[in-house]
């Protein structure tokens, strides 16, 4: 049973938009604020809304390097956010699970990179692939320091240059402040 | 981008119910008909839905198997159904993918086992796990001709013997047979 988190986007709300744009394919209409909740806001110009679920890639040895640092959200000082929704390719779903996963570690290496910033960036995926009509497979969402703002910079600037992110067909990012 | 499959349990539908009854846990209410469709019924006893998705665990290799022998629903003659909805437990979804992979394949041969009666049994696995409030993890969905029913009893007897079946916390079978 899974529990929703929803992103309302619109004129109000508990993080503070800084930018935003589109790295591949639409944008979302621009707004103000996003509301990070469980609940969605008919008064909001977008809502987006997902589920956490169960690891899809990582294995066991994997797993106990993620379970040595836990990402825990609303950190004391992480007043920095970002939302990155993402939509995969129909030839990335469309691969058998070893060959998704020789992409995204063996040639990729997306969790090897992504532990060497878990101290400094907490991360939660909200997926929304199996939600009929969602717009997006991904709600990536990342909370850290202003002072690792730029590490952050970093960790983005690794993953995009993967070849994992040739399997990206939309991906929009949304920096986000605390609102007070 | 995933379309629902639905199934509306009442007085009436494309299905009619041979006989029903909880395997494991709890079971759904009683029902003469299940109609199989893309939308909820209001005045359906229950409802349940859920989407195809991609492969979780299948390898490169027995996608091929799979592929081979397309699973194709509505085949002339195959008037007898079973909708088999289930739940895994805490455990399972808590494990990293390499440790679920080694119990639904390595131990248990799910792949291999099904791979035996692709010919006789066309199948759908619904997935609802991560949809928000979904009693289920999947509704999985079997078609078969009635002279090939005691080969698909056999196919459950088998996978019910495995170590996966231990992580079945719930579990109720619906057989049908095609409303005239």
């Amino acid at each position: 049973m899974a529990d929703a988190i929803v992103f309302n986007g619109g004129a109000r709300g508990n993080w503070k938009v800084l930018r935003q744009g589109a790295i591949k394919g639409a944008g979302l209409g621009n707004v103000a604020f996003v509301d990070r909740g469980t609940k969605g806001d008919a008064g909001a110009s977008w809502t987006l809304s997902g589920v956490t679920s169960n690891l899809r890639y990582t294995n066991a040895s994997e797993k106990k390097v993620l379970d040595a640092t836990p990402s825990v959200l609303a950190r004391p000082g992480a007043t920095r956010a970002a939302l990155i929704p993402i939509t995969k390719s129909a030839a990335w779903w469309a691969m058998a699970q070893d060959e998704r996963r020789a992409v995204l570690e063996d040639k990729s290496r997306h969790i090897a990179i992504g532990s060497d910033y878990l101290s400094a960036v907490s991360r939660q995926l909200v997926h929304c692939r199996d939600q009929v009509g969602a717009p997006f497979d991904f709600l990536t969402w990342f909370e850290f320091k202003p002072e690792d703002e730029a590490r952050f910079d970093e960790l983005l600037v690794k993953l995009r240059a993967t070849p994992e992110w040739g399997f990206i067909d939309r991906e929009v990012e949304l920096r986000l402040e605390k609102a007070a």
